[in-house]
């Protein structure tokens, strides 16, 4: 009763304990009304459909409760599902606390933290220095616990400080390689490019787009931030440095039809575009091929044109 | 001496007082200098190109310059250009002040302020009300001075603000035939729309880009205004009219590919792109046929895909 | 009893009088029969399914009838939708004419005549009156009784005639502020634009597209009908103002791409285009937020890219 | 003296008879004007500059006139052009009909008369043949006369009907092996598909698009003459058959973008658009290698998204 | 019990033998397996749901298996789809050889080796012959197997090999009209431009991609082969035929958004891209209209950008 | 006299010794012939027209030619411009060697070979160790030398081998960070995807496309040598690895309209499309960066939709 939903077989029978990420009640053809759960624990998310709903079901399997599942885990076209035979809330006495299945980043909170400190040090731009801590203060506890996006990558606990992360991690080889780079506008640019998230989303359970979120977008709520930091610290907004970090940030989508209003001008513009393109990408294949058959292909993933990626037979000789 | 540039009738030789708008040098193919100018008075614009230019010809032949030019206006492919035989700076005595030859609006400032102060009553939301005043106190001079855009439409003195107040008419139209409008998001948004555009040009002579123009763009610029508005004025940001107003002035180009960030989802938004569209279109057009001979078409419209408009040669008869 | 279909609350049990727009037969995933309803009255449309169709139900609850629906209005994905738990045929005594559940244009067909006499008035140039009157003639009681498309904008009895009223008191406003404009192309291609909607649609009521609407299409078969007139009212083809009238009604779909065979060349046909696009908008936009609640967006519309248009919950103070 | 333009080698000196197809003046940088010429024989156009042109050079030298140019075939940048050293009007006595350079279709206009003559008796269909032999003889002399295009393909006289042979001698096979095909609706879609060509240009000598050409368009042209050719004839505009014909016509474009109002929903229509565009693609392609080396790519195509297209140096063996 | 599928009337009863093509096994919302069905008979393919399937139907309802199905072919939002009310696999004694059912090319696999080995008599270009010839030797009897396409066009049973010789006919008279064309380069790069589908496809039932197809793809898969033959037989790689020839294979999907690696710059290659396209073409839609009643239209066509093509209710009179 | 082309000031008059990259003979306008240079040393790349050029003057300033130009440096609507006034070639006893003059990798060959060398060791698989180790003996020379690139970037002598190696070392932090990538995939894929440019361009010198290089391109290319690899070292091409490590260099343009014939569906495939862009774009903007003045726009850069960038004024504090 331990395994997780992707450490059983397909088709095999089980009892297992996930939480409930999301639950829409809908309408079966039937008349009757069901629900359509995505279940998940930290091997990974998994929908399934709760027949002939009552009243009280839907009262009681809302998010962010602990359920015991009896089904097996399935394929539809391609796409894992769960068959639910028999469904409970976890009792007192059993693993009930939501923490247990979240999936969340491969770093801790305060690990992600303190590699992002220890970047702070090599912003040597005075303000851009001090607008990103002014930034970062403001929303650390949300940047280091919100998913990157609702859906698409990184979309987990800690997504967002997780891809922030992996991003800088890799534009540390960037600088040792192209002498030419700034280093302070990088790394500001980075700390900075999907902060506007925070305002965006609505949180880390349930994840929503907010008023703003929808009508003003990350894009253009992270340069708002910088121009509320400006005038707090008495930066001035004409400062070149100033005007450069929110080109980087307005930019980060790198094509206007992606949603930047100004297409990068920039050296570090462009380079911040690319990594976070690769980061992003990276993830949403991984994320996929976590749960294909090797020799086979994966689901379709919407956020790379809907291709689907092959997951290879032949796997690396251990490397000792 | 006193017939304007397309007073004059092709291939007429003439003296004639023209403002140079801009000159630039640049290397004949026979490796001497020559000057590119655009030449203006209040009948139009008029390209002429100065051959073997020494240098002091260079130097004194700049942007805001009197000069009087003897030559004549010639086709070349369809466009207006006018062939210099002698050029000479106009002297003590002569009219010699920039601004008589400057295109202008068919309105004075004091009538566009007059005509957009009336408006601002009927804006009866308070944040909306406040932000827009606010703004437009401290933009007022550039607002009713600077073109509307470096070339493509209004490219006048007063021309923003001319454009703007345009709008404002077809909007009482609008607002009352689909009563379903709401009548200060509708004038708020038009006023706010480009007014950016006093931050992204640098004038209106010898306009160009600011840096900020260039890397953060108008329809930034503008949110960035509201944004610092509303801590100046203390308006909550996240009230809903002021959401609303900066989804407006983010949305006004309609589609993402043409540099908002966000597509128009609000029925006032999707209103003020059209009416701005169809303002811009009409202003391009009016200029280029003012430029045609009736029975053919004109110039290439950039503005417009790259479009040429018949000029009819029936008149409507006069209507009295 | 009385109330109609978006007057009462969702999820609210009621009985109901409503008309049958359209009747689909489809087959279930059990292999039975259902009909798939469009139902309407004053209030609006709405879609509802009824399971188990028996063949004398197929026989009998087809487009036209006025049924009885008990029932209630449920949301599906956004979409309001119609649970069916029990139908029958409105009976002798009961309100069961058509015309008491169709939505029509706000204004009266012999209001929109009268408005459409007056602006023949203003047309001044004689081929173009003689032909605009000669096609609104032969086509006068489709053209104020069709609606304006089969689903997209203005989908109601008279839209096509309202939607053109619409336009034409746009145009008035336009016309004031820019003098270049030539009054009886702007009003005859109004008037003519759409009109040739009459032959490509097959009626007010389960409109579909006849085979010359979709073989030949409303732009080019009003092009047809003035190449008629022409010759039935000896109006030379060749004359410019039928030739440049021909072209406006050519013309407003402005690309090629959705449908024009040429692109606008005449500033009346780009003006068209634009009011054509606006009053449309603005259509799609209100008809979809009468179904909206405040705070939330509604549900997307095709004509607009699929775009959800937001419902303010602010409304503007009354004034008076 | 009797070699043609491309029989000369490049940069060899010639004197030699050509006529004049289009002429324009233009101003060069020095000041002075030049005409640039664009010159024909049966061999080919070329381009070439007349520089310092006096006033009785640009009265004399006009399209239509046959000159005698003393000068050589050079290339500029892959282009060829002649270079001009000496330039006269041909005299009497010397072959100065303008009939003996200008480049015509393959075969002569009776023989194409005759083979458009015998396929008129394979459509069966009577409004069908009706209607083509009626727009066929009201304009029959344009028809085998004019080009098929101002510039692109088949820019020749008799272009526009050898363009229509060839494309009836591949429809041939093509009904042969597709036994689906309706005979009636291919020949005569075939035939009537690009006649609204001779209304759209001015004629076979210095080609230019009408107002109607430039307004209309010869594929709404096309479907005007079915229209009053059904008036005249006496045939039901609702009869099946003209319907598909006039889809054929509208629809021949293939797609929107490139000008049809309608696209293909008939098989015939579907072919007819893509022997159109084959037999263009030869043709343009064939004038382009004409002019091109062996072993080298020639001028880019504009009509063939600028491509450039390859000489082989093997030939095939003669079959013999 | 002879009559096949598309010989029955619609919603007439029947007991039929049919061919299963595919069978894949869903789950049904009730949470029951379902079997989704593709059979076929030589009157064409038909889709089928078996609902509440048992274990022992999922084990011997498969692909290749002949059965009887009794029930009855209905219509679905305009595409075909045969109810089942009973099945039971075809026994002994009764017609149950696969071969009797599937749809295959119009001429016998024999028919199709004969005509493309007249053809190769004319390909006079020794390593064009040579290539062709080794390849085409080495997957002989795939090439007149293998369907075209896994289901787009001539998705039949030698559809691959009927394909290549349609476009050889069309060629022939391609050749007669336009002696510029070469004859090796045109029927070799015919010959060979599909037959790496051969590879690509996993053969004539249950066709699906294989890894390479996927990976690889047909256009590089035949490139490659030409690239051993080169090998095998010592032909020069850097002959200019070979070049050629690969250059055309490589060409023929015209526009490298369809998946060619470079775009045609060789006659050859336009003109088979073009008649590839034109066979294709009309063997979706002449498919389509098999299944269309007249004066009606029918399915969405996925490989034509989903049109619909229209059946005429009018046919042409017997030519004799 | 020791100074480089872009280490004198702009409009300083100097005397230089430069390599003649390429050299175009042309036609001015006045009918004499000039060359149009591109001369080179070591700190870039610069044009200028060579006017009235005499024959001898064509014969003797070629390609290859290191020549001493007196003349000044000047900028001609922002791109760099070399205005000569004489030329004559570097004599005996002058610095007239080439290689002193050409551009090349900031690394030597050496260097490059050590650094893949020690590349080769990681790739643990079998076969792809056999092909990359194969091939890369086979293009040594060449792939160390040759330019990564005609035009666009990394256009200098040893381009493609430090191109190449600039994306090992990116791909070295990408495999310490994604653990789920294959190294010995990543590793090969990235050091033959750009090889057949080997094949595809001419040299290093005056490089031009081969027709190999036109007509199939270098990404086919390399996959034809890594099929005539497989025959050679007796490596079945049915290998899932070989198959994988063909897809990567035929998808590693990302997109078919950029020339893949299939789209990455593959981590590593997906990775190296990246890792390439950001490579050669970082390298495009510093090349054009390297001529911008601080605190202006640099040139447009064609390969990156031509955009222009800005280089900043402030730089970073030196960190020590």
């Amino acid at each position: 009763m331990t395994k997780k939903i992707y450490e059983h077989e397909i088709d095999d029978g089980f009892e297992i304990y996930v939480l409930i990420k999301s639950a829409d009640v809908r309408l079966a053809k039937n008349g009757k009304k069901f629900i359509a759960f995505t279940f998940q624990d930290r091997s990974g998310q998994i929908d399934g459909k709760y027949w002939d709903a009552k009243e009280e079901d839907i009262k009681q399997f809302v998010p962010g409760q602990v359920v015991v599942v009896t089904g097996k885990r399935e394929l539809y076209q391609n796409n894992p599902q769960l068959r639910i035979s028999k469904l409970r809330l976890a009792r007192e006495g059993e693993p009930n606390s939501p923490e247990l299945y979240m999936e969340s980043a491969p770093l801790k909170s305060e690990e992600m933290v303190e590699e992002v400190s220890q970047i702070l040090f090599e912003i040597t731009s005075a303000p851009i220095n001090r607008i990103v801590r002014h930034i970062l203060k403001k929303y650390q506890v949300e940047f280091f616990e919100y998913p990157a996006a609702k859906r698409h990558h990184h979309a987990f606990v800690g997504g967002l400080g997780y891809h922030t992360v992996s991003i800088l991690r890799l534009a540390k080889t960037v600088l040792e390689n192209y002498p030419a780079v700034n280093r302070s506008l990088l790394y500001g640019g980075i700390i900075l490019h999907d902060i506007g998230k925070t305002i965006e989303l609505s949180g880390s359970m349930s994840t929503e787009y907010t008023l703003k979120g929808n009508l003003i977008g990350h894009i253009v709520l992270i340069d708002e931030e910088i121009t509320k930091a400006c005038g707090l610290l008495n930066i001035d907004e004409d400062n070149e440095e100033v005007i450069l970090l929110k080109h980087i940030v307005l930019a980060h989508h790198g094509k206007m039809e992606f949603g930047s209003p100004v297409v990068p001008h920039l050296l570090e513009a462009e380079i911040i575009h690319h990594l976070d393109n690769l980061d992003a990408s990276i993830n949403m294949i991984d994320t996929a091929l976590l749960r294909t058959t090797p020799g086979t292909f994966g689901e379709r993933i919407f956020g790379l044109e809907n291709r689907t990626f092959y997951k290879p037979k032949f796997t690396q000789p251990t490397e000792e």
